[in-house]
């Protein structure tokens, strides 16, 4: 056997426009800062927590601490203990009336690897859609995967259906005429802020049950949402166990960004076909996917993620994310206020603004950290329709946020 | 577009055998278990660790969890903190002789993660090489992504080159006469116990080099290792930064396997070709999908892990991975003793043994079960050439290694 004469690699990475999205904005941050060292810079840019883990999570993190230097916690059972999923299936579901198993349930460490990861186990071939604008991690996983083509100048990868979300559609495109294998959907949004509606989700899981689609739901955001009556999970929605995989996360309910704790739920009605036309459980390919590729949740980190379904946990987690949505509230006035056109905040921590005098995003994003030392996300980095937009986070403290609203007022005001 | 009449799955994961094989031993224990509720059980299966964790590392613990009660740490740096990164390298490597920049260390959650990760930023043409027994995630990953064909009845997937490693060549097969594009390599060896010479990989890095491949070499076990001039890191030997990339882990060294934190080294002189002819970084790629599908390990775990190497975390350390070698020891002569051919447990926690009477693995570890409660691991599930062979291994207590040992030597000794 003759080979290559050296070991190629993945060309599809090659198709990958830049870099990661976060990391070239951190990249344009370190140069501004190191040119200009006395800049008091404000990080609007990307969804990262301000504030401490609140106590109960301490307090249960020492707890388990001292239970790992007792006794041995070595590897844990590979969906996450039951001590945890069995907090999920109560508090994140049975309380509003959906039933869930247990074997139903992967606890992972993140959402961003979940959502990057389940299109592991779906062929090649298949097609997929994204909301444009959408979490970068939905379209450059499934480059990476090889099921586009190159991108075009505007940033299209061929072969993705984007769905454009823009004010005329609330920002919450409905399914496509065509059908595809895959659809990822993420509400509250990440981008842009805004929330689905029972009637949003009920059409997208009627469409896949006619389709024999698959709907990938991010609800990475859910503790954000305001209005009790707006669904949390799609599996409120009649119908989306035989069609539909939901993400959640601890990272932005419980300021679990550095602490790192998810999770999946695959139902068991969730069928796919192989090819030769035989039905097979996406929930067990997963299920031997997680077990092959994974290794389970720090123990201390699960029992972590228990304490967020305590009493205690509940309501200081609630009062944190009242606190950042206190936050979305004052930049969405404040900057409504200044003359810009904002959108999304009111059931997510994200503001999504259009850029001033028509400049581009990157354009903006430069601009304002030049002017007011303010860092926000270039809308167009979370796809082509999201060119001349802008998102601003409302992780910080009520002054930074103040003081940014402030400068961004006066640079950018009308 | 009119699609498929439904999601087709990733139909690779159809040449799969069976579940991955802990879980398939977890299950098979806990039917005997409920059979037998009586049975004083003692696993010497999988290889997962049973002293707590060392009284450094709870220390760095609870005082990491104070600070994540005081003040945000969020996302963490890609590549891993540099107070970690700065001790890897100077305790792992500077203190070897070996230069190491950071942005050639991946800090993450596991080498299972790792070692089943890395094969995404090749081409799915790439050919592989195992040596055979081998850990079963290396084969499993390549399957799911498609590089090799079905199994045939020993177990073998089309496509993959099995090195046997057998008594024959003390376990340590030398690299093929052929080319092939990646190559899994593991010293000290899981599953055999037995541990490469600097003379065994300068061989494979000098093939690597002319054949231009790339060595994956999954050094998980590097701290059992008890004769100091045998090469803990691959980088020890001349010329592997143009052909290496290495993979490390706190599970068995710091007793991390339910607290999870690893790392990966790529050097920066690491190159693959792409389809147009075009060198390319290897850490490059791997640092876009680590950015892209993961999102670093959690601050107390980084704190946790940087302990290991202070003076008394690397002295508490030590003295448990002399504890589990004191088993090894211990397993080693007392089976031997009791007539069983033995091999490894000198520098690796796992002693590899042939089968009594000719049984294949799985009637061995079913019979072993049965007649004295003491859970093994069969070779066969680590690659075809490890049937009639049984891995021991030395995570236990004394006391149950001893208790085990007497009833193996009791029900199968001669």
């Amino acid at each position: 056997m003759v080979g290559p004469p050296m070991t190629r690699i993945n060309d599809h990475y090659q198709k990958l426009k830049a870099g990661y999205l976060f990391p070239e904005i951190g990249r344009r941050v370190r140069a501004f800062q190191a040119a200009n060292p006395d800049s008091a810079i404000i990080k609007l840019g990307i969804g990262d927590i301000t504030l401490p883990l609140v106590p109960a999570v301490v307090e249960a993190l020492h707890a388990a601490v001292d239970e790992m230097g007792q006794e041995a916690h070595g590897y844990g059972p590979e969906n996450g203990y039951p001590f945890l999923t069995e907090l999920i299936r109560e508090h994140d579901f049975r309380s509003r009336g959906v039933d869930i198993a247990l074997d139903e349930i992967f606890v992972s460490d993140g959402s961003k690897q979940d959502s990057g990861n389940i299109q592991e186990i779906f062929g090649t071939d298949c097609t997929i859609s994204v909301t444009d604008p959408s979490y970068p991690v939905y379209v450059d996983t499934n480059v990476m995967a090889g099921r586009t083509g190159p991108a075009d100048e505007a940033g299209h990868y061929a072969g993705i259906l984007y769905l454009p979300a823009s004010a005329d559609n609330a920002f919450m495109p409905g399914p496509p005429e065509e059908r595809v294998d895959l659809a990822y959907l993420c509400s509250p949004n990440n981008p842009t802020g805004t929330v689905a509606t029972g009637e949003n989700l009920q059409r997208w899981v009627d469409w896949a049950r006619r389709h024999q689609s698959v709907i990938l739901f991010d609800a990475a955001y859910d503790a954000f949402i305001q209005d009790d009556s707006l669904p949390h999970s799609i599996f409120e929605i009649e119908g989306a166990r035989e069609c539909a995989i939901e993400m959640r996360s601890f990272s932005k309910r419980a300021g679990f960004t550095g602490t790192r704790c998810a999770y999946m739920v695959i139902p068991q009605e969730l069928e796919g076909i192989d090819a030769k036309g035989e039905r097979v459980s996406i929930n067990a390919l997963w299920a031997r996917r997680h077990a092959t590729k994974f290794n389970s949740v720090p123990y201390i980190v699960q029992r972590a993620a228990a304490a967020v379904f305590s009493d205690d946990g509940a309501r200081q987690t609630a009062e944190q994310v009242a606190y950042y949505m206190e936050n979305a509230r004052r930049i969405r006035e404040g900057l409504g206020g200044a003359g810009f056109c904002v959108y999304g905040g009111e059931h997510a921590p994200y503001i999504w603004m259009q850029t001033p005098d028509g400049l581009s995003s990157w354009d903006f994003f430069d601009r304002l950290l030049e002017r007011t030392s303010v860092v926000g996300t270039p809308g167009s980095g979370f796809g082509p329709t999201g060119e001349g937009h802008f998102r601003i986070s409302a992780f910080n403290s009520h002054q930074n946020v103040d003081e940014a609203i402030e400068r961004i007022a006066k640079a950018f005001g009308r």
